[in-house]
């Protein structure tokens, strides 16, 4: 009866290839890059889920836009390096939802880092908290707990 | 009797400029850069201690490295603005320093986005965890102290 | 008796999606990135031919650098599209490589930008510049002539 | 009677510091971000100019985009370096501005590379080419000529 075995087991993958763009002079993944790596996995997320953010902006006037996170870095990786993102669902509020993402090398366990990034939805006219769309929410649920 | 009063009051002020390799689509700052931003802060905060980053490298081996941080983002910048960030030492570790920093329109007391960033003293030739060196603390805790 | 119908046919594709890291509040893809788009897609053209970057460094201490580059932007690339890089290889030298690089909107010939971009084959440690390995230029001569 | 002694001496001069977000894992700058440090120069030109970008967008309706480049690399900047931009104006069109831009390491004359940039006037609604309005042109020839 506990609430971990009624949890979503929803899990969103998606790879990455390390180019030298991403690098630094240290030999590894500049720190902020690795968020644009959770970003193009959240974008490709909401894709699998049927949200286009271009549609979603000239349809229905919304963008989703981080409001906070927490990153740990645990080890780096490195030019030419394959990783793959988890990317679940930790909470889904009525005007934002809460991911977790981490990063791994491709094919093992051994994580890189990991992150919980709050996205909150916005008018995309003057940036105001919104809330989500009635049935995005019920789509989104639908989707993370038939995992 | 309080501790703020004992608390440093040290802070490094930096002025950064938008430019629109800065900016997305959604005519703001992407959330990665801000990261961006506060390193070359901190960057020059280390200068301004006497601290190069590639003398640090080249004569003792040793680099900084982010190991974790967190960042709200309150208001969004926009391309041409100019902004601030202010910089102070949260705790000083003996392997690890952690920063408070903040970005505000420069010139008020609007503030755009607020982080706690650790970063750690790594070996630079294989990035384990190595102590500060004794008179980079004592140097630093007085410059923060003096403040 | 043409020289065209002598020259290489070799052409390598990538398809590339531009998310908001790659866009800039022009509401564009910034003109900058457009070459890290053509530099993910030499990177994977050299994987292709069998030539991983970090082994060739590891291995024969060589690594490639941009040495020059002509590029032309005819139309902008927009939030959320998808792209497709085409890499062709211009001249083949002793010690560099001249590629031809075209982006297109996906699935039809409306091209976005074209360049002329020569790597220089370089010693990894001076970046002096090097021959590139005799087997390495027979190896790529014959994969573009069989096209 | 020579044309060059004509030629405007113009030269306007702007500072960049390398940080790690601008190098890679071959120890140097990126080379996608020296345009990055080249438009912050033209940027910055435009504004001793009298032109804030924010501004021409708002009131005129009009923003300037690369439409072709050329770019040599000479030598690499690494981490930390002081580097210096030289900008002056190649041509002034009726529609474009061609720049040609020079780093320096700061000090000395030893140069990185060096570039043709030319950028149009677009109109910032569709993006279609647009005269630069007449006094504008007038203060750029009159500021350049004065040199």
């Amino acid at each position: 009866m506990e609430n971990r075995s009624e949890a979503s087991q929803y899990e969103f993958l998606w790879p990455i290839r390390v180019y030298y763009e991403d690098t630094d002079a240290g030999g590894v993944v500049y720190y902020a890059n690795y968020l644009k790596f959770m970003e193009r996995a959240r974008t490709e997320c909401l894709r699998q889920w049927g949200y286009e953010q271009d549609v979603l902006r000239e349809e229905l006037n919304i963008l989703f836009a981080v409001s906070n996170l927490v990153i740990s870095y645990d080890k780096p990786a490195v030019f030419n390096e394959e990783l793959e993102i988890k990317t679940s669902v930790a909470k889904l509020g009525k005007a934002s939802i809460s991911f977790d993402q981490s990063i791994y090398r491709n094919g093992n366990k051994d994580r890189l880092c990991a992150a919980q990034i709050r996205i909150a939805c916005l008018n995309a006219t003057d940036f105001t908290a919104q809330a989500i769309p009635d049935r995005i929410i019920k789509n989104i649920k639908n989707i993370i707990s038939r995992s």
